[in-house]
């Protein structure tokens, strides 16, 4: 299979995560006969330095030529005196709506070796293993009017049948390969755009008997996903909501530096990158944690190019090689068998344990 | 000092929560000389049984007339079959809106004995003190237009400086009465309406020099009260906000059965009742936690009168029952010393407890 990931590593520790998850995409590739070509762009402040723009042309050309776009992070000190339209952050928001990536999935996954990490009792978080699906580019902070009128600001929530649909419909798909419930979060105790988003969800989920669907008001959600964070399979939600939900759900498993992301267009297409940031001070200095942004090259794997065995190889190498002990220095991993290791070892880790669960030979 | 407590029971287990509450605040009225008075006014499905109404015009002018009101809980499966506007919890949305409840105030403190049902960790929740407060009557929940418009929904969030100036003003007054912080939750970075949110809160600011502000951002604050809680002392918020925030609050401490709330208006006037509903399947069996309604009554002293030292005489008294073992059924406390009672024998210990606190001689 010829397919050509677009490789943005961006600013800070961007291209040392990156190219860590390069070398496990190229492993996958060889193992299994796959032909995947690399090409890289530029985004955010480096983009900025060598291009004049966080978001080049040339770069956009290249993603949309590719299959899949992997990101590594964008941003730092440097550039924070830039005016507003050249800001690394400026690439990402251009990138996201010249793409139409209107899908933003947030996997939430507990890995035992980091449970001690967590703030939530162990047993609470044991299991957790549920993605959110945020609608990423209507709802509250895009509607219009959006302004002052003397003494009073006006913000504006709207929502299309269709926006809502085509989010909605993602999100069941996702449930098929995965524990078949969908918990559809809104506020359509109140909100009339969450009244029409209940009535779409409960359109879309007639083409899907075999999902389970359940609707939670988001207050609620937010209580529930401490207090039952492991019931969750598939969370649905809009915007400002996910915005919200996906931030708390993020520091549950104790393992900010885990968390891979996917924003995803209505084809296969879509864009991956770590949840965590550029930071800046650590770059350079083989010390940052490789792993969210090799999870959300396994992401990409099974979104992008429908490859679900190899996505699961590499999610299973980084359980085995955080159940081994092996740990970057943000990790809280503590016993007789942890053993903190730098940026390329914890990549050599993973390749190594990727290989049990391969084809030994290859295959093309 | 001669006060007037309006005193709504209201359905399920309101009425035995309320009665438990109200000889806790007669055992202060006496032992500090103050000639409390209480009145009782109907509300809810058994106002609907003995008015026809919800909320009716004898329990709205009973409220009017007094300093404070005390409120159990509304609502039950008996009357879920009335017409919208006949509900029971209407009478609760027309209280609110009658008297101008627009400042909802949420304190969630840890109590030791209960930790261990907390989701949290022990020692992320230990010292956990703080309050939530919300504006209650503004934003999305009811800007206009809130309507349908095709195959497009839309909602509408409006705020004005004064709805901002008046919530901002009595958080910065609660913080001037406890630990001299406030933490201001929007999302300025993309809302017009937060934008305006932030300029107000900096313009009060000045008025409390004595008081530290923070603000942080909606998804970062759902993220702190999990991983910080611990934190905060007085947070303030816009009504979805804190709709969110609050829900999400209350299951931190692994004591839902022991949250207070209290609405209140720009003068002394407040509501006060436990954050819990009315519980219809354990009414009138001994069974219910009275805490949260007694914990609502120190409010009430603390807020409405003025009388801080006897509110804190209460809340002194309850950490004392729950750290000698005594627990509701809906208390999860383990251990040799632990004494599951009932809800009378619960309300005996608080005020058996609060002795040691008062003074012995009664003072008018
Ligand atoms: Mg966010
Ligand atoms: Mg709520």
């Amino acid at each position: 299979m010829g397919k050509t990931i677009a490789v943005l590593p961006g600013d800070g520790i961007g291209p040392e995560v990156t190219s860590g998850a390069i070398r496990v995409l190229e492993t996958i590739s060889q193992k299994y006969g796959h032909n995947f070509s690399f090409v890289k762009g530029n985004i955010g402040g480096s983009a900025y330095e060598a291009e004049g723009h966080p978001l080049p042309e040339s770069t956009l050309s290249i993603c949309k030529k590719s299959d899949a776009i992997l990101l590594g992070a964008v941003g730092g000190p440097k550039w924070d005196t830039l005016p507003a339209h050249l800001r690394p952050e400026k690439g990402l928001l251009a990138i996201r709506k010249e793409l139409e990536l209107f899908a933003n999935l947030r996997p939430v996954v507990a890995f035992d070796a980091l449970l001690d990490a967590s703030p939530l009792k162990r047993e609470r978080v044991t299991d957790v293993d549920f993605v959110i699906v945020r609608e990423l580019t209507g709802g509250l902070y895009f509607g219009n009017p959006s302004e002052r009128r003397g003494d009073v600001a006006v913000d504006t929530l709207v929502y299309s049948e269709y926006e809502i649909e085509r989010i909605v419909d993602k999100a069941f798909q996702l449930a098929k390969t995965r524990k078949q419930k969908v918990t559809s979060v809104d506020k359509a105790n109140v909100l009339e755009s969450s009244k029409l988003w209940r009535e779409i969800v409960e359109k879309v989920a007639k083409k899907y008997p075999d999902v389970t669907l359940e609707h939670v008001l988001v207050d609620a959600a937010a209580m529930k996903l401490i207090t039952e964070p492991a019931s969750f399979d598939v969370i649905v939600t809009e915007n400002m909501f996910g915005d919200i939900l996906s931030d708390e759900a993020s520091v549950l498993t104790g393992s900010l530096g885990m968390l891979p992301s996917a924003s995803l267009r209505e084809d296969k297409l879509g864009l991956y990158e770590p949840a965590h940031g550029s930071a800046p001070d650590i770059a350079g200095q083989n010390k940052a944690n490789p792993l969210a942004t090799i999870m959300s090259a396994a992401l990409l794997l099974r979104n992008s190019l429908d490859l679900h065995e190899e996505a699961s190889v590499i999610e299973r190498a980084v359980t085995d090689t955080l159940n081994s002990g092996y740990h970057t220095a943000d990790l809280s991993v503590n016993g007789a068998h942890a053993k903190r290791v730098g940026t390329q070892e914890m990549v050599d880790k993973v390749i190594e344990n990727m290989a049990k669960y391969m084809p030994s030979s290859i295959s093309n």
